[in-house]
């Protein structure tokens, strides 16, 4: 199958994709987390990009959607323009924030953690019996490197003999500040990739990126085959501690992953693994002590203690990563025991440690993260909000994958969209989050969460979708797919104890956040902006979400996606040492608030789970 | 089986030893290398010592050669003096110099160079939610570390969370200079054991040594197990490059031997190898590389530069060595591919670089190490002396063991001494050596090394020996055994061609010895002591080594035996860091003298192979 090239502007991103695929799948590709929000059915005309160069003849649902002039002047739907030839894509500016976000072109230094240097040495002679080591080293001497520092590690020792004089006594130093971190036969200073990892509880995505350039060189991504051991944190910690072996094999898991990923990334690129010399890692804290093979139990029981928290350098070799024995791990800070390196690269990304505004990021998910602050004083809470967001313990449930119900619209007769289009399988937290919304908003639910019965609803209009109205084993429930409507002969619905469960997770972040502000001493009005960060919050409708209170609906015009931030976060740490610094600073100075200890939080979150 | 404690004095220097075993026995335990003429048969002598507490009846032989006066004042024969009690025995001056060096007692300061320092960190609560790790660093900084080194190795941190808590928040933090190297769960304060091993071609001795004392608890040997793939230095190489892992076998024998011998010390001091926490190491160049698991190969090729000759601390659990996690390993530097650490090692131990006088030490084995020189310069070099040294590829030849005649005396008529007694099975170096000796004085062989034929021998006490003259395949030989008097039915004697070999090995040496002090600028006669280090050269007879010139004769005042003194150079290196750093001055200091590329090499040898 031949494949094409799509670059996308402003900022030069490039990406292969095969012939046919969609310049949203492009997108996808790329690692450009955008909004679509009718889930790339061609309906809602908000993905619209402008072609640049290249491109083809529009589909019948552009046709139908853009105007006459738009399609002259190059105007085309993301979801539906098809790609048959190399293509120049620009991005619309409620894309690009996006775009800069996700590809790390906010503004930074590039500033190698590695640096490396060529050397011939002099070959020994009868006049000049130096041993390998000290010639090396005092070759290396006149090249910047004071010639002090301690030996190599042994592994590297052990193959320096062989590989000075196979390659003609020329060799390229990879040094890490002042001490030499291992060495390549002959000149290889063209070329120094690196990866940057975000390892997340359910997926883990990892970029591969040129350390000189700091280009995005691919995306690669994989379910954490961790899940095979347990869905969420707890479930995993438990996994640690009471199977045999139990943290050995959750370590394994993710180290085979990592490996599988560099593998598929640097293949991708037309690379190799030893060309890979680091890679940075950002992960919640029970993931970053699983990576490392550390024990998470005490970040499960109070008071939540992390065995380590600062950054880490790690030799690539310590954590059997198979790229360059040169490789470094360079592994963020964490914050507490449950708000970890993931949110630090939030932080980072966003930059909140720099700002003169005060912002507020909420990354949601099982554990929801949300931080609040400005440049002068941040500070962060976890909130559990339990797993309805990731659509378990939701009826009809899913996570936000190929046939989930993403997106419902209450127009004059219902409608929703399907992850991967075809017929639905589910629902998943965003579209749970948009059909409570609408019931709410047409008082088929109060605001105490109640379905209410038909004889109750006041508003006339909301008599339109009676016919949904329906009952599961016992209890209220909307009906969002009739049997027949769906991939698997089951109906689609939303129960009463759907709600509860939404309203408890809601409650959890919506408190988290409003304890956040108590203890900053604002007022919702005083924020200026909501980043939503993590695949959950890029997803979910900011109206939706501020209709049913997770986010203060004063807030609604003022909220932003930032993608996979800490995915960028990861980025920049990996490219620039003063950023990876900067996140210590970051985790240092973050306020760590403790919910469950908080004097009020009860009765907060009590308050917090209506609507 | 009962066993007593002997003290030796001056020293203090204590071992236990089985009832019945003799002093001389004790002293081999307590690793005193002393020297007994007569092989320990009670004939020579030499090994009066004084009883000074305990002690029991005189054996015979005692009774025969000593006064009564002498045993009166508690003067026993050290071969002969058994242990029936605890007993406290006065060396005489003659065996102080060794046992002074043997126990690591020529003035040195103790400096260890690991420190112990018992903290009691806070417990996590609410208000405390630093890391585990944080808390134990910045505990450590009120303590005299700086609390911002980097942090530990990630196989210590995984253990860090359990063992803090297990232990009550209390840890004993194991500092290498600013660095954590580990730490025990409690108070481990009290105890800080280290083992310090000469890695020698054929046997490797391992002596246990208290920290903070600098007392010797204990000496442990065993062949090296790397003599079932080559007994030489030369065939290990061949076997690390040729055969399948060759390098990775040898390399596991000797850390295997290692492990053991850390076992077998531990046991018998009732001690455990967790109180391990360093060990120093010297060997030659190619047992250095290959107890690191580093190919030797180049050390065999011109110009035999080593990989590695600078000093090299690494973690225990790097070379799989199983101490204490914290544990150290302390590897002495090398000079060159044929001068390692353990020349260095004796260098440290003999202090010839603060010597004002000129001395000059010679190990002499396969590959003998000879240096010469004082605090202002010192010159170095090996002589390839091949085998006969070690009793290999002479007719009756075998190694210094039990069985062997390693001295002969040619009184009225020929005796022999021979090791643990009983009935002769072959002959080893130093028994080669005095009969080559005496046969030249009696003017049996000339200055050629021809055996004369009887006719030709004009010294007429010679005759007395004439019916020793035989013949051997052909060639002319000296008997010293015949088949009835032997272990195993087969005559013990000299050939011709046994001779031969001899004058290559001598002629190696003394050529060496020869050129060291041509490039010096000095004559024999400036020379104030020579002193012999190793096994073979703790055995010799001087007066033999003089009359063949493998020693210069004008010499022959001034031999004093250091018996191991690699090993004390070791023992220093492991109690005293300072003692560790003068070990890499003398290896930076000393000059190595490549004999192959000396101008006038050849004939220098050519000349000193005859007698």
């Amino acid at each position: 199958m031949k494949s094409f090239e799509v670059v996308f502007q402003p900022g030069g991103l490039e990406t292969e994709i095969p012939e046919g695929s969609t310049i949203m799948e492009a997108m996808h590709r790329a690692g450009i987390d955008a909004d679509f929000p009718c889930g790339g059915r061609g309906k809602c005309g908000k993905c619209r990009v402008k072609i640049l160069a290249g491109g083809g003849e529009p589909a019948a649902v552009e046709r139908e959607i853009l105007a006459e002039k738009e399609l002259e002047n190059g105007i085309r739907l993301a979801c539906a323009a098809k790609i048959h030839g190399h293509m120049t894509v620009q991005l619309p500016e409620r894309l690009r924030h996006n775009i800069l976000i996700a590809s790390g072109e906010r503004a930074y230094q590039i500033e190698p953690h590695l640096r490396k240097v060529y050397v011939e040495l002099e070959k020994p002679s009868l006049d000049d019996l130096r041993s390998d080591w000290r010639r090396f080293r005092d070759t290396l001497a006149g090249h910047g490197s004071d010639g002090t520092g301690p030996a190599l590690p042994l592994a590297l020792l052990r193959r320096l003999p062989s590989t000075m004089r196979k390659a003609g006594y020329r060799l390229t130093a990879v040094m890490h500040g002042d001490k030499i971190a291992g060495f390549d036969g002959g000149d290889s200073t063209a070329t120094m990739l690196g990866m940057a990892f975000d390892i997340g509880t359910t997926t883990i995505v990892g970029y591969l990126l040129d350390l000189y350039s700091g280009r995005e060189l691919g995306v690669v991504s994989t379910l954490n085959p961790q899940t095979g051991f347990g869905a969420d944190v707890i479930s995993r910690i438990t996994f640690a501690g009471r199977e045999k072996d139990g943290l050995y094999r959750l370590h394994n898991a993710v180290i085979g992953a990592i490996n599988n990923l560099v593998e598929e990334a640097v293949e991708k690129a037309g690379a190799s693994r030893e060309q890979v010399y680091g890679i940075s890692v950002v992960a919640n804290t029970c993931m970053h002590h699983l990576f490392l093979g550390i024990s998470p139990e005490n970040v499960a029981v109070a008071p939540y203690v992390p065995a380590i928290s600062e950054p880490l350098v790690v030799d690539a070799g310590e954590l059997a990563i198979d790229i360059n024995r040169a490789g470094k791990i360079f592994i963020l800070p964490n914050i507490a025991g449950f708000v970890g390196a993931d949110t630090v690269a939030v932080l980072l990304a966003t930059e909140m440690d720099r700002s003169e505004d005060v912002k507020l990021v909420i990354d949601i998910g099982t554990n929801g993260e949300i931080a609040l602050g400005t440049k002068d004083r941040i500070v962060a809470c976890s909130a559990a909000a339990g797993p309805a967001f990731e659509g378990a313990q939701i009826s009809s449930g899913m996570r936000g994958a190929a046939g989930a119900i993403d997106h419902v619209y209450f127009g004059d007769k219902l409608e929703y969209s399907v992850i991967g289009g075809g017929s639905p399988l589910g629902i998943c937290g965003s579209g749970l989050l948009d059909t409570v919304a609408g019931l709410l908003e047409l008082g088929i639910i109060n605001k105490r969460g109640k379905i209410l019965p038909l004889e109750q609803i006041a508003n006339t209009s909301a008599l339109r979708f009676k016919d949904h109205l329906t009952e599961y084993e016992g209890e209220s429930a909307f009906l969002l797919a009739g049997a027949s409507e769906t991939g698997h002969g089951r109906p689609v619905m939303i129960t009463q104890s759907d709600i509860r469960g939404l309203q408890l997770a809601k409650g959890a972040m919506a408190a988290g956040v409003r304890v956040l502000m108590e203890v900053y001493g604002i007022q919702a009005g005083d924020i200026k902006e909501v980043l939503l960060a993590g695949a959950f919050g890029n997803y979910l409708n900011p109206h939706s979400a501020c209709m049913i209170g997770l986010i203060p609906p004063e807030l609604e015009g003022k909220i932003k996606m930032v993608g996979n931030a800490a995915g960028t976060g990861a980025k920049l740490a990996l490219l620039s040492s003063s950023e990876y610094s900067r996140a210590a600073d970051i985790a240092g100075f973050v306020e760590f608030v403790e919910l469950g200890s908080y004097p009020k939080f009860n009765s907060i979150f009590a308050e917090c789970t209506y609507f």
